[in-house]
């Protein structure tokens, strides 16, 4: 049994995590802490979870907390991350780090796009992007795992095989991404634009021209395609609490059926238990994919505008975030990636 | 006072067409048709005009209709508006029809992209596309008006300045617009996918590289632009009753900053009261346009990008039908554009 | 034209307000005023008034605001009207106060209530309870009005003709109310309550067995009645922006016809141009209310339990606040109640 | 392994019964059957479910479908279960009729109620109601079940420890139960009432004074109290996908406080792992027992209007339906009730 803890545990992707975890056969929560001043029972945050998880949450220890664990997953603002992951580390626990602290590989990328200094610049190196399906290599071994988020799960594995295979026939720096998000992934903390009133009947942008999760989707697909990539990146909210659905739009250069650039992607996924690509007439809807780690992914060649559209669907709690976070936890333990998402008999 | 007849009064148009002829100054309901039986109360399918709205709904009765009405709005089906319409005009009345039937320019673009013959022919020559700030002066004097529909609104709307004066400047081959529907724009049988426990909780693409409204935008866009334009059109579908968000993305061929990306569209609808250009750093959002007639409008220059995006927002059963329709009723009469919409001493 | 100003005015209830009068045609706005540091644009606030108002919001100034106006609109917390009254009053100006502050005969009873000492006692005696439909005769001539809120509202005029008629005939002091609420009615501040994740795809009752809106409902229900009246109260949260649905359940003592039932409701409200009184059969829906200033009432006998079952249905944000209180506004000033609401001539 | 099959495979309930099913470690699906033409993808159904079930839909074929299945759930409309049930008992097969036709004692209860002839009356007698807190010892052995539904567990088991326990202390012929559903206990069949524009920001009443499922709730009631029972029972629509809300009111005959009742409910539900009784203070929320087989209860003794108000909520979909049905199946093979719900380890 892994004994695993969380710290930041009253957020979302912790009461997400726990949903996960309470039913993966490996795992045994032994840590649950957060910033409240005593014992607070775990149904105040969670009430779905009241009579499945009989710890309480604690103040942060990191001494405490790593004593009991094997891993620990960090599920924090940013900056926060980079302060407890090295001492965690050191005290011999595996972190798996929700946050943004570890994402990218350039740290001057990281400080430029939130405008703070890296605490943990040597350890961002060692911290690889626990995308399993893209990056899975560099998981074995390594002290911990940044990662990703929302908005770079789906918009990354959406264009993944795309600008592998379509360097040439592509227009690599002339990408559009619209993507739709639900509130959860604003986080728990009540605002203005989180009240229901504000969200309730009604769509719109944000952050247009300039989110942060712009930079990281763009250096993973460099890394990727070995070229330069460009987006338009819109992210927009929509009146649902959970999932994320990203549009992207590829100019064509030249010739492609459809069939071809399907291809692309069975080639890439065919072993991916949580990918799901979708047959061609079929699109992808949030609600498939709700409380589960799939991605659902559709592709269609438009051959009137000559673009390329692929449009990939997940929760953002789950493949999103904590699910990713089960999944990338078994990688790093050895187990097999589905371990506590699915039964092993059943053929996915 | 105008005499106006409704044919089709059972939808979702129609009621907002009520909504708001209820309380116009200059406009008295004199026919509500529909297929049914015999006469059927209004609030069997309005139960919020419950009180406001003396007359029923009886059968179809062209003669009687024309008798009876100036104007009459056809809220049907396409093809049905192609076959009532000749005879309404012949008898003397104007048509305000919010079917696709008349929209086209081109009677053989009309056939292919809804795959059935053209009934009218000739008519659809003197049916000018009432989008009063576009193409206002064909209004006055027509025996009917093609009233824009709900996507091609947004769309047009939001491209139109840009096409215009970005000639040279923008890739008018390569725009991508990514819309988003609430559920009304479905109409109002209940289907599979209208149902609510399919539409709640999630959001998905539909039609994707292929819906009829994508000709309709570019043969406009055309139009205004003068040269070629392409666009790839994906609609999807929210969890929200009314609305529409149009995302418009343009990619750049040379520098534009955004006090000048505005300053056209300031200058293509300074006078258009209806028009809410948003400040530098507001995004349009469905809701504070829900039940106007407005259309709020953002424009952002994406400098790392190098793309123009623009936003656009209306209520889709307003500015995107009934509204808009009333607003050209209110033009071809020669009233105000406002009427109905605006106590006439508000500064807009 | 009476100008008219409005303190509080950030809150939701104001924005109503505003949405109302733009559109009265006997109304000036003359001031806006909350607390706010310099003058603040009122789309900040209300994105949907964009165009609409030309007035921001100014410091809270109450010399000022009376020099100004002639009526005032209080959407204040509760305590803080009682504050701000008196000057205002002293001054020579009208006021409507939508908090609690006034609403109970009472004094007692409020401070009760509300666990709070009332600042101004006398005033309460001269600021009836302004409930048109049922004590309209007290408004005319009065200083100031107290406008009742929104589960007291679809309560008290669900039941009036029930416990006035049935005094006999029914067990007035086991009264059940169930009342659902839209999410607006708690109000603009963001709470971890009002979280759209929270609410949305979620149902839940809230200070059951104690809800301060009893006290005010029993203490008017008695005045109606002459004879006692006691209520089970149990308010719910559903994820909806606006609305309140109050079913009222009462046990029926000896024999009723649905058809006597009916008539106590025709013969109380046959005159009242807001109150829609359903046939038999149909039942009220919230939506059928929205954003105007209707109350939809079902009455219904069931027969196996003996009860008498009454359902009705507001916008809690118009009947059950903004509207209500300009419906109250044009009775102060003797215009009629509709004004602002309908136009003239048509028969409701 | 327990070969089950379904019939009826393309219902709600159906696809919930999967979701369950797919994850019980000593189940096998063998046989899902709906009215097809030919085989049919599960994933046009649900496409929740695309890569975790393997089977296909098939035409409806009861020898077959006995040849391969230990035991058949059956999520039909009601008279339908009524035709296959016994032919599939006398192959041998466990039946789960999840709709009314075997719910009813009394066979002439039924008939009314439904207004149509039961059609195997002598069956009615072998198939226990299914309700295993309540009705546990009825299970074992027996050829079929039928599953209670969701409007009547919540309100049953709301209430029963309140009739088994206060027959002399309440008024258990002035019970009021107001309870508030989710969409999908509409099922799938898209109606105009089911319509996303329908239900999406509103709330309403319906079959007011005569749902069918009070007489199912009276003669549980009255079974479990042995006195007589009388409720008002009035349903409410609410926005929401999954979930019943049921508050239940009933008028105090003595004293009673908080913690006597509130100790009826310990007694009754003590060793119960789906039952959750909530601390005093607290209220059940739909969204905490969404996709669970939980029902949350909270109890308040209100001094005021002396009655008891009892709350509970479930999963229309799981505990009102198929999660009860495999927990049903579960005690039915002598299996722990909690299989496939939780993994056993876990102290609930």
């Amino acid at each position: 049994m892994i004994r695993i803890g969380i710290i930041g545990a009253k957020g979302y992707t912790a009461g997400e995590l726990l949903r996960i975890l309470v039913d993966h056969p490996e795992v045994e929560i032994a840590a649950l802490m957060a910033r409240v001043e005593g014992l607070e029972p775990l149904d105040l945050y969670f009430p779905a979870l009241r009579g499945r998880v009989a710890a309480r949450i604690e103040p942060i220890n990191l001494a405490l907390c790593a004593e009991r664990c094997d891993a620990v997953f960090l599920t924090l603002p940013h900056t926060v991350a980079q302060e407890y992951a090295p001492e965690l580390i050191e005290r011999g626990v595996k972190v798996l780090d929700l946050s943004a602290d570890f994402r990218f590989d350039s740290v001057e990328l990281f400080e430029k796009t939130y405008a703070t200094r890296h605490l943990a610049p040597e350890l961002n190196a060692r911290m690889p992007y626990a995308l399993p399906e893209l990056f899975r290599d560099q998981i074995a071994g390594a002290p911990g795992l940044a990662i990703p988020g929302c908005y770079t799960t789906a918009s990354i594995m959406a264009l993944a095989p795309a600008v592998i295979h379509g360097r040439e026939l592509l227009a690599l720096d002339q990408i559009v991404i619209n993507a739709l998000s639900g509130v959860s992934g604003a986080g728990r903390t009540p605002t203005e634009g989180t009240h229901f009133c504000a969200v309730n009947e009604s769509v719109t942008a944000y952050k247009v021209g300039g989110h942060r999760h712009r930079p990281e989707i763009e250096e993973k697909l460099i890394q990727l395609a070995g070229v330069p990539v460009r987006t338009t990146f819109t992210p927009h909210l929509v009146p649902i609490t959970r999932g994320i659905l990203a549009t992207c739009t590829v100019p064509l250069r030249g010739e492609l059926s459809n069939g071809d650039a399907l291809s692309w992607y069975r080639e890439a996924y065919r072993q991916e238990p949580f990918v799901r690509l979708l047959d061609t007439g079929h699109v992808p809807a949030t609600a498939a994919t709700a409380l589960s780690n799939f991605i659902d992914i559709g592709v269609v060649v438009d051959r009137h505008a000559q673009t390329l559209i692929v449009i990939s669907a997940i929760d953002n709690l789950v493949k999103g975030a904590s699910g990713q976070a089960v999944q990338a936890m078994n990688a790093l333990f050895g187990l097999p990636e589905t371990t506590g998402f699915f039964r092993s008999e059943v053929t996915v």
